[in-house]
């Protein structure tokens, strides 16, 4: 509830009715301005001379992604992998949409010495900081028909060191991992190559003619709040999330029955110093034989994470949550005390 | 500019932040009221009993409904149809996104006989009133495996006259041609089958996660407007749309070069009387031999038209759209002039 007053939207009733603004695009150039700004300031990601497009959240850019990547009139499709553990969302979007173009491959890792002397072109995704581990990860696959989609969400202070800026052919950013404001389906991409740009820009307009003015006008009053604080907002969320850590971590300790992701500590160009592990997720294993349902063990003591089979890394895991209200943490770590000394 | 305080929007800072309503969905129920309110007030769908989804803008409606309706596994994709002319984006999107479980297959009533005995499933796009030409279509095609999406971005009295009630499986609806907030991104589809409501519930969660919740809270208010307002904006269209079209008969009926759809007078159960025409576009045709090119006829004479052949329907046609400013058409109107009397 921070700067209330400011983050506030008047929206008259015959504001931005038209399909497009004054320059004919679907695409606010004040917002592209502040979001170039809001990166120079943090220093997570090259903007200069950069193409940037807007998405419905990044999971409408994700799609148009990987269908900017893939071939088109290929023999065969593009083969889409990701490393596990991973954001499930990968496959189901690739899956669903049963596209001519493309098919879901599974783990990255499986197809390493393959891409290396492949013609068939291959898409990765690497979400860094990982979703559900935190890990900075990066692409595994290389080879000149390698694509990768590096999906940024959680690449903000709050959430991991930025070591450098990014700077990888195509960067996917999202609103709601930045200010929370996941409603908003707002999200973005930094690209370098113009054809890539093009079409997804082709795959936006087809898909929805863009994303709502409403969000574009709510987005940039949001990124005027962020800039006009400085670093506040970072440190906000840093501190805050460190703690969420800490505390879990200590109380997770205490347990043989349970154990944590390690996250090493990393240089933080925005911080400018080594900083200590914030991560957006805990995922935490079941040590024991007999907990081979790690979800269900922690539903018996009314927590509901996620289970690891999501990500593919197997029923011993569960994802739980650390970006809930604080009332929602307190109580999760109520519970996790019950449940590792019971 | 009418109804400028009430039709505003205030959004605080925090309002609406979550990925979903305080129901879980992403669907505000607020909003599906009121739309189901307008619908009973103006008489133009059946709402009861039926299903409501949003989505961002009809345009991600209409390939969600394409999807829908198509098979899974089938041995053959599902074919879509639509009757020529027709609203061009129905070929791109199906042609762009290259599912393995449709292709278009271009002209409905090519289709006629072959789809009462076909085992294939066919989808019909039938659009009404028709754009470009305002016609009040049907389906063309019959067979126990076809299915049709009722394109009725138009179906409001501004644009034409409400026989009864649409009471189709799939139908689609827009606030671009509502209220005119092309921006906002906002359409809906009305559904009978639960099993499709799902599948379309599917496609949005998998390629956006629903609608904006800005764009969402806009068009409650819009609509709140339109409701208090009871038959204004719709007189109000209807008288506007009405004058346009009648001056742009009187200018065109001194050319032999040129001829404009015929729309027959229906009974409007929402004006209760039968009412004169008032379509959104002009459907010219160039009638001489030598101006095969009406596109550029028009052109030459600095008005920008759309291509007939964009509609399928041969380059002596072009479409002038009726639905712009007031200050747009009388330009219009000035440039036409001259094209007749020169």
């Amino acid at each position: 509830m921070q700067h209330a007053a400011s983050s506030a939207v008047v929206v008259a009733g015959w504001h931005r009715m038209s399909y497009s603004f004054g320059d004919q695009t679907y695409i606010s150039q004040e917002l592209e301005k502040h979001i170039r700004k809001l990166h120079d300031a943090v220093g997570n990601a090259v903007t200069q001379g950069r193409y940037i497009i807007f998405g419905a959240g990044s999971t409408q850019l994700l799609n148009a992604a990987v269908h900017a990547l893939s071939p088109n009139n290929a023999s065969s499709p593009a083969k889409v992998v990701a490393s596990i553990p991973f954001y499930p969302v990968y496959q189901e979007q690739t899956d669903f949409f049963r596209s001519v173009d493309y098919r879901f491959q599974g783990d990255a890792s499986l197809w390493k010495n393959y891409s290396e002397t492949s013609t068939d072109r291959m898409i990765e995704f690497v979400t860094s900081p990982n979703n559900p581990d935190g890990q900075l990860n990066e692409a595994v696959l290389q080879g000149q028909n390698v694509k990768a989609i590096y999906d940024l969400a959680y690449y903000w202070p709050h959430f991991t060191a930025i070591p450098a800026p990014a700077d990888e052919d195509v960067m996917i950013f999202t609103l709601s991992k930045l200010t929370g404001h996941a409603g908003s389906r707002f999200g973005w991409a930094v690209l370098k190559d113009e054809a890539i740009y093009q079409r997804m820009q082709s795959y936006l307009t087809l898909n929805t003619m863009g994303v709502s003015r409403e969000s574009q006008l709510r987005t940039l009053q949001l990124l005027k709040v962020v800039l006009q604080g400085g670093k506040d907002m970072f440190e906000f969320g840093h501190e805050t999330m460190k703690k969420r850590w800490e505390i879990l971590n200590n109380t997770i300790s205490m347990s043989k029955r349970f154990s944590l992701q390690k996250i090493e500590s990393h240089y933080c160009t925005f911080f400018q110093k080594v900083r200590e592990a914030s991560p957006a997720y805990a995922w935490v294993k079941c040590e024991r034989e007999e907990d081979k349902d790690c979800y269900a063990v922690f539903q018996a003591g009314n927590i509901t994470g996620r289970r690891g089979s999501l990500y593919f890394a197997g029923d011993s895991y569960v994802r739980l949550s650390l970006i809930r209200s604080q009332d929602d943490f307190d109580l999760l770590l109520h519970k996790l005390n019950k449940l590792v000394y019971d």
